[in-house]
Order: C-alpha cells, then sequence, then structure tokens
C-alpha cells in the first residue's frame, strides 16, 4: 500500500479535487494565475520534501525540501501553507505517534535550525503574508534567508516562531493546537461517505464556518473573513448553495486558503487511518 | 527542476486534468466506479515503478513495479495503457534519446523476461482485452503470471508480443510505430497556446479524430468507435460541441481509453521538451 510519503502527496492532490470549496481553485474553478495544474505540479515537486520527512528528516530541512520543489511551476504559491501542515504531521506518523500529542513532540523539539529552514523556505515562492510588529521587523519572513542571523541571535526555534504567529496565522496556531482542528476534521473525512471529493468539500465548509481563515484576513481583511465564516455556515445551515458562493468568491478574489491547508492536513490523518480512495 | 521520473508522474496527473476529453474521466466528469480521485492515487503509487524505468531498469520490471503501485486504489485499471505507453518513453529519455528511433531501440531490446513482467503485471488488475486467437490461447493476457511458461517456451520477447497485438491495440501500435503518433501529439502540444488541459483536451480531440480508439472497439465494437472517431472530427470542424458530447459519451459509457493513454505518452514528452506548466 501506499507509505507515509505517499499519503501525504496523495492528500495534497486530494485537497485540490475536492470540490465545491468556495473561493479554492478546486476540480470546477481556479484563477487565470493560478490554475489546477500548478497545484498537481506543486504536489508532483513537493513529494522528496515530503519523503525527507517521512524518512525522520529535520522538519525544517524537509519543508524547505518540499517548497523548493513544490515552486518549480508557474502558479507560485501553490502548497506553502498545505506543506506546513502536513509535514510535522508526516514526522509524527513516521515516528509512529500520528496524534495531537505526537505531533506536539514533533513541534516540541523543532531546533533553532528548524527555524533557519522555514526562513530559507520563504526564498523559493511569494507567500501572502502580513508585515510584523515593528520590533520584530529583523525576522520579517519576507527577509527569507537574509533573517536566519537574525534568528541564531535571538535562539528561536521554530516551535517559538510558530507560537508568535499563532495568533494571526491559522497553520501557526495548528502546530501550538496540537493540530487539533485538522484531528477533528479527519474524524469528519472518516465518519462521512461518498466519494473523498464530496467529503473534502464538506470538511471544507465546516472548517471554514467554524473560524476564520486568516489568509483572507491578510489579503482581504478582517469583515470579508468574517462574511466567508458566516456564509458557510449558511452553506450548511441549507440557505446558501455552495457551488454559487463557489463562483462568487472565486469572482471577487476570496481565497479561503488556510483551510484548505488545514484540509490537507485532515486528508493526510484520515488517508493514514484508512480513508479509502 | 522535475527529474524523468516526476514529469511521467506529471503526464498522468495532467492527461487526466485535461477537459472535454469526450468520454474519459476528466476533471469534469466521472463515472460512479471509477472517479477523478482515483487516477490522482493511480498516479501518486505508479512513481515507484516510473521511477525504475528513470534510473535505467528493465522496461518490464519498471511497468509491471508502476502498474503494481498504480492498483493501490479502489477503481480498478485507471492507468494500465498510459503506463504501458509511458515507461519506454521514460527509458528512452534517461538514455538521452527520446525520439522515435530512441524509443524503437529500447523497445527492440526488450526481452523475454520483459515479456514474462508484463504478463504479470495483468495479476494486478482487470483490463478490458480481447481473448486471442485460439492458438495462442495458452498466451492470454488475461491468464497474468500464469502465461510466463508458455512466453518462456516460445522464447518471445516483449517488443514481438506487441507486434502481435498492433493491429488490435492502439498502445501496442505506438510500440510498432515508434511512438508517432505521441510525437506527432507532443508537437501539437507545446505549438498549442493556453492553460494545459485546454491543450491536452485538443489534442485528445485530433488524435482521436484521426483514428479509431481500440479500447472502444474492444468494449463498445466497430461501428461505435468509427462514431466516435467521425463525432470528434465534427467537433474540431465546428459542427458538434465538445462538451455536450462529454456528456453524451459518458453517459453511454463510451470511454476512448486508448487515445487517453496517448495523450498521457504526449504530455511526457511535451513536458520533457519544455512545456511549461
Amino acid at each position: 500500500m501506499r507509505d507515509v510519503a505517499e499519503n501525504a502527496q496523495l492528500a495534497l492532490l486530494l485537497e485540490v479535487s475536492g470540490t465545491p470549496k468556495p473561493g479554492n481553485v478546486d476540480r470546477h474553478r481556479e484563477y487565470d494565475d493560478l490554475r489546477f495544474e500548478q497545484f498537481m505540479a506543486g504536489a508532483v515537486g513537493a513529494l522528496p520534501g515530503l519523503r525527507m520527512a517521512a524518512e525522520g528528516g529535520a522538519v525544517g530541512n524537509a519543508f524547505e525540501r518540499a517548497v523548493e520543489g513544490m515552486s518549480h511551476q508557474s502558479g507560485g504559491n501553490t502548497q506553502f501553507g498545505a506543506l506546513l501542515s502536513v509535514v510535522p504531521l508526516v514526522s509524527a506518523a513516521t515516528s509512529g505517534r500520528l496524534t495531537p500529542e505526537g505531533v506536539t513532540a514533533v513541534i516540541e523539539g523543532t531546533t533553532v535550525e528548524d527555524a533557519c529552514s522555514f526562513y530559507r523556505a520563504f526564498d523559493h515562492v511569494d507567500v501572502a503574508v502580513d508585515a510584523p510588529p515593528t520590533d520584530l521587523d529583523d525576522l520579517d519572513v519576507r527577509r527569507g534567508s537574509d533573517a536566519t542571523e537574525a534568528i541564531r541571535d535571538r535562539g528561536w526555534t521554530l516551535s517559538e516562531i510558530m507560537e508568535r504567529s499563532a495568533e494571526r496565522d491559522g497553520v501557526a496556531a495548528e502546530w501550538v493546537r496540537g493540530f487539533e482542528r485538522s484531528f477533528e476534521a479527519a474524524g469528519w473525512l472518516l465518519s462521512d461517505d461518498g466519494p473523498v471529493y464530496k467529503r473534502a468539500s464538506r470538511a471544507f465548509l465546516r472548517l471554514l464556518a467554524d473560524e476564520r481563515d486568516t489568509f483572507i484576513v491578510t489579503r482581504n481583511g478582517e469583515s470579508t473573513a468574517t462574511e466567508a465564516t458566516t456564509r458557510a455556515r449558511a452553506v450548511l445551515e441549507g440557505s446558501e448553495d455552495a457551488e454559487a458562493l463557489a463562483d462568487e468568491f472565486v469572482e471577487r478574489d476570496i481565497n479561503p486558503g488556510t483551510t484548505a491547508d488545514l484540509t490537507a492536513a485532515a486528508l493526510f490523518i484520515a488517508l493514514e487511518r484508512g480513508l479509502e480512495v
């Protein structure tokens, strides 16, 4: 059967194949400058990095390698956040502890070198992020590898970097909270029925309805993020149509990317726990 | 950038993502028992076999390993023919000769052991094929590994097996003709413009319009295969709508699988020659 790295690659492919996922690239929708096929190429290129994690490599190194491989397509950032979500879970799965406690142990074991690798990953692709507070300007992730000296000076591990971002970044929040939302969504995927692309769509909508998407906050502002959550709830309650909402969000360029990242994490966990494709 | 094995995996993913490809599983259409997501899993599982070919391994061995990996999903035969098309091209690319002459050299170099591996590949998945002539009953591919003794007795190489199937199987015909149709279609993909999923759709339609699909002949009969070719021509001439034809062919279970296999081969060649994703 598939090994851990293969399940991680498949999770990336199933995430982008899930439809409708309002505002995301999916089987039926895409942006002119961010296309479905670029996510396919991203998943192909990410595998060597995922395999490094599956073979017990350092989380930071594996992540940077995965991002570097992902970047070999013309769409830019396809799966940066998805890889940041999946890589520590791959490490936890490899050590036989794919649980909130297991992934927390992986995260608490990260080092300053992992933090430097994380920053180097930003050299490979443009990622939409907010500027940090002024007193942390030398740690702006957009500096990429230029920030590694500042990280070493402060002696911050990757886990500590994530703690400092948890309030404004939904993936960092998962790192801090033992991926509790991803594990919960994996349960939804496993107890749901029907084709995986529909299960992924439903899990995505539940995640979006539960909590505001931080990628939308960054790109479109707080009120749009609140609107996305409210309208995802309306879809779940039956008062909005998911397909129409998906068309509208793509039209308005409202892309709940963080929710997609967590959906990828949930798909990986579900595959490891026996989700059949 | 992507290596040869990664381009082969990506070709499988881009093939199934191309739309509309009338009658095939694609981004927008699927069958209840043969789903898009199963092609994703098939492409993930095929990579180790593709890598064996890319590292200079025997064509038969690499093909069998690719099919075995592909088979780890619940849809059955997703990419048997695509792999049979792509694997010798991967071997040719690895030896630096991705040309009709180069792949012919690879094919002429196949052995009796390659033929036995090819037969063993049928153990992993049910493939729709016709019964052979009665005097070749002991070589019915549906016997899988049970036929290997008969192959060794006759001393037939994989190349010779393909020669004997070329009249009724479009992939075997490519083996015999140096993949001339695949190379031609790769040229179409490279000189076309726009997203790859549209280029793949157009290349598929041209291939289908040019020659009857042998998978349709096997499953639906000669007259349906002729109809598919005629109607693909009508799409190219503008008198039929490709999307409507795609809906109708899925409804009638007319699946031009061999044409899809050649499209995958063409995508691999085009990626190796610089097709940007």
